[in-house]
This record gives C-alpha cells, sequence and structure tokens, in this order.
C-alpha cells in the first residue's frame, strides 16, 4: 500500500527534518566519509539508506502466483507479490502482509528463498517461499489479476522486475532438482 | 563510519524535505493504510522503513574476530564487524567494507549465514561467513581492539548485540555439526 516508485526516495533533501532550514550536501565532521544532507543551523545529519522490497513465492502444486501491476512503475506487468518492508515487522511478515494485501491469498509462510542486492536503485528483496492453501484470490487495488501458473506458462517476457524474474528461476530450479532449504544470495548489477 | 544509534533516525520529522514547511502525521489519501509525515503545503508524503546493518563472520581455524566498540551504544562490548549498509552497494559488498573500516582484516568473502529481522529497532541485520587471510588486524577508530576468540573463549556476557550472539550460536553450531552453506533466518522479538 506504498507508492513503489523509486524516485520519491531518491529526490536530494532540501530542508532539515528537524528545524526546515536549507541542507548542504558535505561529508559530516564526525569521521564519515560519504556526503549527507546536512543541516548548517541545528546540525542534524540526515542518512538515507537502502529499503527492503519483502515478498512470496505462493506455489500450488506445480504452479506459482503471479499478480498483474495494477500500479506503476510496470503497469499490467506480472509480479510476485511484494512490497516496502514496514518499520514495526519482520521482514517475514512483511511478505506475509504483502502476499494478502496483494492478491487476497490463503497460505502458509515457509522459508526464505533469495536475497537480492539491487544497488542501482538502492534496494535488497528477499522471498520467501509460501504454500497456498487454496487456489481463490482476492486481489486488492494494486492488482488487476492474481493468476496461477507452471513453469512453462509464466510470461518470462512479461515480468515486471528481474528480480522476481530470478526468484521464479530459482524456484523452478530448485524444485526440478529436488533442492530444499536453499537461499539465494543475487546481486543485481 | 555513520552513527550506530537508532533514535537518529526514529524521532519524528517535524518538516517537510522538500518545502520545509511544517507536516502533520496522517493516513495519506493514496490508499495507503499508515499513518506518515505528509506536508500540508506540497504534499510530499515522508516514508521511514527499516535499516539494513551488514557485516561478518571472520573466521581463523577454530577462533572468530570479534571488535571491542570504541562507540555508543554498548562502548566497550564486544561485536562483529557490522554497519548500516549504504546506498550504491550489495549488501554483500557493504559488509565487506565494514569488516574493513571496523578491523582492518584480510579476508576472502564467502556466503550469507543470517538474516536476522529486529522489529523493536526497525532494523534487518545480514551476515556473511569471511575467511580470515592474516591474524594481523588494523582496527578503525570505531573499534579499541581487534582479537581472535574459540567458541569457549568468547565473552558470551560482553557481547554487545543480540543479533551477534545469536549469529555467533549459528556459526559454532553449524560448524560442531558439519553443517555448510545453511542461512539461518531469526526474528528477535
Amino acid at each position: 500500500m506504498m507508492d513503489t516508485s523509486v524516485s520519491v526516495f531518491r529526490t536530494p533533501i532540501k530542508h532539515c527534518r528537524n528545524c526546515g532550514a536549507d541542507v548542504v550536501y558535505r561529508v559530516p565532521d564526525d569521521g564519515d566519509t560519504r556526503e549527507r544532507a546536512v543541516c548548517p543551523a541545528c546540525d542534524t545529519i540526515h542518512y538515507e539508506n537502502p529499503l527492503n522490497v519483502v515478498g512470496t513465492v505462493p506455489h500450488w502444486g506445480d504452479k506459482v502466483l503471479l499478480c498483474k501491476r495494477n500500479i506503476e512503475p510496470r503497469w499490467g506487468k506480472w509480479t510476485l507479490p511484494a512490497g516496502f518492508m514496514e518499520l514495526n515487522e519482520t521482514a517475514r511478515d512483511g511478505a506475509a502482509r504483502e502476499t494478502d494485501e496483494e492478491a487476497g491469498a490463503k497460505f502458509e509462510m515457509e522459508d526464505l528463498i533469495a536475497v537480492l542486492s539491487v544497488p542501482r536503485v538502492g534496494q535488497v528483496h528477499m522471498y520467501w517461499r509460501a504454500k497456498l492453501l487454496s487456489d481463490q484470490f482476492d486481489p486488492g487495488h494494486e492488482t488487476i489479476e492474481a493468476r496461477l501458473f507452471t513453469e512453462e506458462e509464466i510470461p518470462w517476457d512479461e515480468i515486471a522486475f528481474k528480480t522476481v524474474y530470478e526468484t521464479l528461476k530459482c524456484y523452478f530450479a530448485d524444485r526440478r532438482e529436488g533442492r530444499a532449504g536453499i537461499v539465494h544470495t543475487i546481486d543485481i548489477v
């Protein structure tokens, strides 16, 4: 339920969150080595750090659940249920929350399948396997359609994000080769 | 090289980062379900999300490298080399950077060992195994002393953070039982 475009987080900070004064980007005087938005009026240092996207690979027999996006970016493309992790939740609980919100699925959370770094946009994506308990879905307003696909049926050219593509490839490869409990760590550079 | 106290990130936002006006905490009108700091002047929505802490378990024979903290919080307690992940780096590269900065160690990065959620402080911690190539260290200003410990020698009552304690326990248990390549997912609630 949070805008998944990246730009809103990555526009430069103009004003201090504490006092409203104009900030300047410079290396702070505290031993830091990176430029931060520093407030010349009240000395507040504004740190900007990567965001976590958490989601699931919901599976039903030999099929996985994909959601057709009703929001930008990548409107109309297919994705796994996922979204930005919030404060006051674990990564796993965030993944479950997004699966509920975007697909309205009934499921049981299983184990972590992939941790993917995407430094270009300052994100880390984490996906858990989730066992579907029903093949009926009730997608939220961010989803045009939620549908089950076998590996062969997946619209590989219409997948919204590289992280989703890679996670799906890992899921089906593990399944084919009878591997369980593997966590894939992937850097998308 | 970044202040590791949590409070700086969790004080309420008072002013808009874009225009400097006073913000109000309310649920935005875009379908969101959580309160955000919203600017009544320019409509900017300020999202606050969990931070990633990335680090390593540097090992040398049957010993691991711990660093005695020269910074708050937990000054004088022992920790694994770790710190906040920055923009423009992968989680793994951030873990390597912190190991270099805090311990001045020579090492080779290995595989992910643990992903720990700490919702109380809005953090996810990720640790990688790292093979030390030397038992000589050159710790940075955040570290009083860098020293190797066997499992029995570790000052378990003087470990700075629960995430570090749990990661060390996983490392030695895996080693004792000859398990390789396991990624432990732990929620610290």
